[in-house]
């Protein structure tokens, strides 16, 4: 198992949080190291889809990860133990991070020899669609079991997100979820945004999401 | 259908959110109402669960229930179907109620006839855990496909709730979900929370957790 430390960070201090986001984003930008915000409910299966890109892009890229929680420190064992960089970052309580609390946890981190860190946001799908963290990219994660009707319910996440990631499609005997339906509510709210269908336990349609991630990343680090 | 209205609720004024709460539960004492305030994750069944119970008990006593909700009226229109009164707090983003919030929806809906009034706060497990909305009783789903660990990453929520529901038990044969594993971890926060396990829907389990919201309706009542 990979070492892993436990930071805990500070409500951030600026005012102007879309200037702070867009301060660090520029960094990354030039040190050529793709952040991408991973966003969802809790147990979405953000940790297991992680786990699964991880073992798909770990020899063709150096990866890191910053596990966002309120107090527990499963996730980082989680993703250590997956064979990456990862550290805990813990809220203190916080719902969400913003740009100046993503930046203490980069800064802890040291991000210099990776090209792509991944930020476990805190899995809530209201408070972190607030906050631009300075990430490259946004993503989040709906499962099944959660239902299509969701992007009705919290539409700002779904606005905010590049890509969505449709997860436990292995379930889908089970629940009542439309396919065609939730792809519609997602388009209505943001036209640009990709959407792939996928099952972190099973590996179905990984590939497809890791081919989209790794072009990011690439185009990114150029 | 019944009827419904949608309230546009303002962020709280009050400073001292406790004071606050313990008011406006005397205030119901005296008015034999009991508030059940039901949290949890988006898409673990709130909604549904809520049906369930209304079937059940609503020919017994006379039942309201207020639909938090950051923007939709889709939980309404669905408690409105199930044949009671209900309303829709809009929360204008608010990723939760505080109790000055729950006093508006309540002087705005009217509750002198109610025994039991229901609000489903806004889906987060973060937030809504932090705010004593004053309410008699606070109640939570957890739903199989969110994860037995979640005691571990979300404490708070699990502390301050009187009861888990731990809902969707009919699909457990495609997730891990360890049943002792997880009360367990309940009760190392809370020795005194009471878990039902129960599927909505099937019906499994719903006469249990009924039994206990009957009891302590009467009980609040007398």
């Amino acid at each position: 198992m990979d070492e892993f430390k436990v930071i805990e960070i500070k409500r951030s201090v600026f005012d102007n949080n879309d200037k702070e986001a867009q301060r660090v984003r520029q960094e990354l930008k030039q040190k050529k190291t793709f952040l991408l915000n991973l966003m969802s409910s809790p147990g979405s299966g953000k940790t297991t889809t992680l786990k699964a890109t991880i073992s798909r892009l770990k020899d063709e890229m150096n990866i890191g990860v910053m596990e966002a929680d309120i107090d527990s420190d499963v996730d980082a064992k989680a993703i250590a133990d997956a064979g990456v960089r990862s550290i805990q970052l813990h809220t203190g309580g916080m719902c969400h991070l913003d740009a100046g609390m993503t930046e203490q946890g980069l800064t802890e981190f040291g991000t210099d020899d990776l090209d792509l860190v991944v930020l476990e946001n805190v899995g809530n799908l209201v408070c972190p669609a607030e906050f631009d963290t300075g990430a490259s990219k946004n993503a989040m994660i709906l499962s099944v079991p959660e239902g299509d009707d969701k992007p009705l319910k919290y539409p700002l996440m779904f606005t905010v997100s590049d890509v969505v990631l449709i997860n436990k499609i292995d379930t889908k005997s089970v629940f009542d979820f439309d396919d065609d339906a939730v792809t519609e509510r997602i388009r209505k709210l943001n036209p640009n945004a990709k959407v792939f269908f996928i099952s972190a336990k099973t590996g179905e349609g990984i590939d497809s999401w890791c081919d989209w991630l790794r072009n990011e990343v690439a185009e990114w680090n150029k």
